[in-house]
């Protein structure tokens, strides 16, 4: 067996990075060789990370892309948003090749991220980095030097609306209401995030196209549907640590399709994919199946008396969200076996 | 001073029942006289009502009109659908003036109520019973013998999108995405409200018109905009006791309307309303902030970008959405200053 | 009637505050006349405490005595501990009676103070403030103009194991093991209190004497038993907002003693208590029970095969463990029903 | 390699059965080759347990141990107290190799049995049965063909109490005051575990030595101090699905004893284990850190104030507490790698 890929995880103190190397550490073909993270740097990784104690002896690093290079030949960027298009380029030319979990290089059209995130850095590599939703870019991703690793909501998004928009089923125009747990907004306390503010309640937030995340929802939808896709999206914050569920909502193109053939379409589009399960008739997804894995569940169903499709997702903000979904554009991008690291489902409860 | 009126809970041993005899308990003009409740008749009230241990000193009695008749002026049934109908029957005949927080008197069309709740009792009362929203209804209520209390997602929606509607600001179709706690779905034990399947994750249920809050969303949609509403209504259950946060999608009858003229609507239709708050600018409803009361937080935005009307609304379920509704139409109907017993805010956090 | 006196709150826009706030805006005879918070100032209060909205039109303001004294004949103090000493010297000066929910003023002993609070501010004042818990110190409390109220964990430790060490129960040498909400933490924003970091298990926090409401309960419990009592302190923080549960574990002074015995004493203790219920016999406390009151539920058991007596107490640490119990000693200053605007029961659920 | 050991569940449609399906499907030596589980038998195993959709095409089957012998070497035992009794004897006449997570082979003393769970079956198989905790008793697990899986709270308090029994350093009269998720009560649903009663609140259950959990503590802590040891137990329930924190409490044998003398002996005993982490010092257990894993974290602290010793411990009740510690047997018993199917950490958050 090939000695393990070794592996570098920049931000390895927030909620993404941890997740990260708890992932790696069981992965069967990479090693966690280093982490680095600013703000605890000089810390045991298992300091900052408690579930780690006893498990890894790394400590943290302040960022410095020669060490990464002599460490690594991979790395994962868990870092804000403008902080990653510098570190990723440093990487790149010293041969690292870069998962990047921000949004610097998502935004294919530089004038969209200038308008959402500002002054963009590196615009040349943010044209050749592919998107890394293998679901749609498996091709791409391997064998790619620089993967942007999607947004959490707009996995979602796409996960349930994609194929019917790729089918043409439904008009492109959406809304997609989708409800997230409080890891999303990251590790940084604040007192949107204090248990006592959100902890036995729920409220929308960044509502009416304010959430960055909707023009990346848009690139995406326009893309599977062959058109511009204008979306409504209402992002929600409630009482759990991890999980999204997005409901999208559309016209039907055709008033008398039935939900067998809106089905029909989720089922061909996922039917070889190792991570994304079209539920039975009736059922419904819930994020609880779904956490702590890579794992999407989905679900099309039609209200015939309002001339509705909704379509449904649940996953992992941190998984298949963030860093599981990471692990996959690896295994895809070194043409490992792409379920390695990740076949585990959800603890259930 | 009169004295206080008495007053009977039937079903106090249920969520709804219990949260009528705490606000009863508390009322100026009104004196919990008798509570009825089947499956624990005999036992202590609080020994069913643990948060009214050292408190109220009433047992639980087996229903029988004559018994309420005796003991009360004023009976609230929170009794389930279809064994409300006979109760009020009886109560009526005998005096007694009621307040239904069931769904039997609600619909006033036959045939609609026969379609989701089945073989209809009382038909002839079910037409006279007046709909308990008193920003809708109020002078209807005012003296009335018999009040339908609203169900607790459609006082959201109809709240949030109603003023929206009969001002003819948005088109008759709408989405209503509702998340709900778990004591909307009652207090008898089942796996759907098992804490350990439930408690960490959200997931929707009953979606594309299955939920029986429906017809009744409909028809009070339809007479706030004078013309038939398609409603889709996406319930969820999420892990919290309490709350209901309703966003409501549709399009504006108006392109070019600004979300200005959309807020001035709903201040004006709620400037005189002592329950109902429209938040200022900016600032988006949570349930947390309603919590234990009667009162509503409702707001809404214009998504410019995509042409849609976000109409919000969070309320406490068992609160404005249930007992403390019915006890705003006690004091409406019995001519009592509106906010008795019901004037506190929601404890915070 | 009399008009409502005046009342401020100081630190109006933190928990404790916030919850004062709500409690004096439906008190009978107090009105909330000013509310004091520095670092929110100039924004209105229902801005920093969204419960209120629509309910309140108060500003915050900068603390300033004269202010304070102008404005109002009663103040709340909720500060930090070491901020409240000057203020309360200061409204004391100015005739303003000061209710002081800090820990400031509730150390009788000097040399105590200092080791667990550092320099100790207006010792004179100190030495003169009474102990605000009227279940022991009513007549003390009645008429003065210095109240020290109690810390959350303190209340439930004395309410619970007082009576028994009152009554030559128990030895005087206890372990509370009390677990409690996030609330109890405060408004501030931290890692410890991030909703990811503790919404889903549960830890306990200064163990083994590093809490500074060691000193507290072994000062007051000792003036229960007459001597001096070790205590064993072991606080926990779980997700919940508000809550404490204690559990006091004790032996038996009287090995032969059985529950009826120890029962007797804590029901003796209580008959006259209006917050204060000893649970029937089985009937254990639950902190859901007593959410957003002013009310303790209690309950003594005996573990006749280990030789132990346990007493448990749950509050609601906003409650009765700070801003009702605040509003009680309130209450019995001025010679007020000593339950006005604190009768109301635990929303359920 | 050798091809993967067949193994079949009982009762694969409760948590604990659930579970070990879930580490069963991805155990390297391991196949999970069928599902028993008499109420929901002819279901799919992944309508029964929804995070298994897409994974696992097994359908569950009612329970007849011809069949599981046909199907399967090793059998798993996820049936109530009292049921697995006889089901294990069938198995082992069968050939079939047991695991029970039952309380029927955990107690040795009969009459001890008795009086906890009444009339017990197979008395000679439960004196043969070791006590599956491989931290105490690895080298008579090797091998063995019945293993009692230890119960949740003994497993919690053996691992914090038991090394310092063992080395005399500790008084051999403890309190285990423990927190469980609501997981531990199983997925019957009842009020007891009804979202709404618990879901934002805190309580003790079956204290004072009414939990069978008592006798199992008694037993294993005795067999560690070499003595009988008193045991005072408190569980509490809390808002989360999984994870048992104990907190035990006991007089040091030595009152000059120091914290390191303490850690010394809990590091001594844990130095090889592959699941036992001693915290660093100042470090404390949480049970978010260690969920849904077999971990348990563990301290010691000791209260020089008091002079007491504070033993405390975090597990998973649903791993180490119960289908992690199965399969941790399977692999001793065995002769696997201890780890195999077990070496992932939490989830953080």
């Amino acid at each position: 067996m090939a000695p393990p890929t070794r592996v570098a995880v920049v931000g390895a103190s927030g909620y993404a990075g941890a997740e990260l190397c708890r992932l790696l550490l069981s992965h069967p073909h990479a090693s966690l060789a280093a982490v680095f993270g600013r703000s605890r740097a000089g810390e045991l990784l298992a300091d900052a990370v408690p579930s780690l104690a006893g498990v890894c002896e790394l400590s943290l690093e302040t960022f410095d892309a020669d060490a990464v290079a002599n460490k690594a030949e991979v790395a994962f960027l868990a870092l804000p948003h403008g902080e990653s298009a510098a570190a990723a380029a440093a990487l790149l030319d010293r041969g690292v090749q870069v998962f990047d979990l921000s949004a610097d290089f998502r935004l294919r059209d530089a004038e969209v991220h200038a308008t959402w995130y500002g002054a963009a850095g590196e615009p040349a590599l943010r044209e050749k980095a592919v998107y890394g939703l293998p679901e749609r870019y498996r091709d791409a991703i391997a064998g790619e030097r620089l993967v942007a690793v999607p947004g959490c909501y707009p996995t979602a998004a796409i996960l349930a609306a994609g194929p019917l928009l790729s089918a043409g089923l439904i008009a492109p125009d959406v809304i997609v209401d989708a409800k997230s747990g409080a890891s999303g907004a990251g590790r940084s306390a604040s007192l949107a995030t204090h248990f006592s503010e959100i902890g036995e309640g729920i409220r929308p937030y960044k509502v009416a196209g304010a959430h960055r995340h909707t023009p990346e929802m848009e690139q995406e939808l326009a893309a599977a549907a062959g058109t511009e896709v204008a979306v409504t999206f209402t992002p929600h914050l409630l009482p759990m640590a991890r999980g999204i569920l997005a409901c999208v909502y559309a016209r039907p193109r055709d008033p008398s399709i039935d939900e067998t053939g809106l089905r029909a379409a989720l089922c061909a589009a996922y039917e070889s994919e190792p991570f994304v399960t079209v539920l039975g008739p009736g059922k419904l997804p819930d994020t609880a199946h779904v956490r702590g894995t890579n794992r999407a569940h989905v679900q099309v169903v039609l209200d015939a008396r309002a001339g509705r499709v909704l379509a449904l997702s649940a996953i992992d903000n941190l998984g298949k969200g963030a860093a599981g979904q990471a692990i996959q554009c690896l295994n895809v991008a070194r043409g490992w076996n792409e379920t390695a690291g990740l076949a585990h489902t959800a603890a259930f409860p």
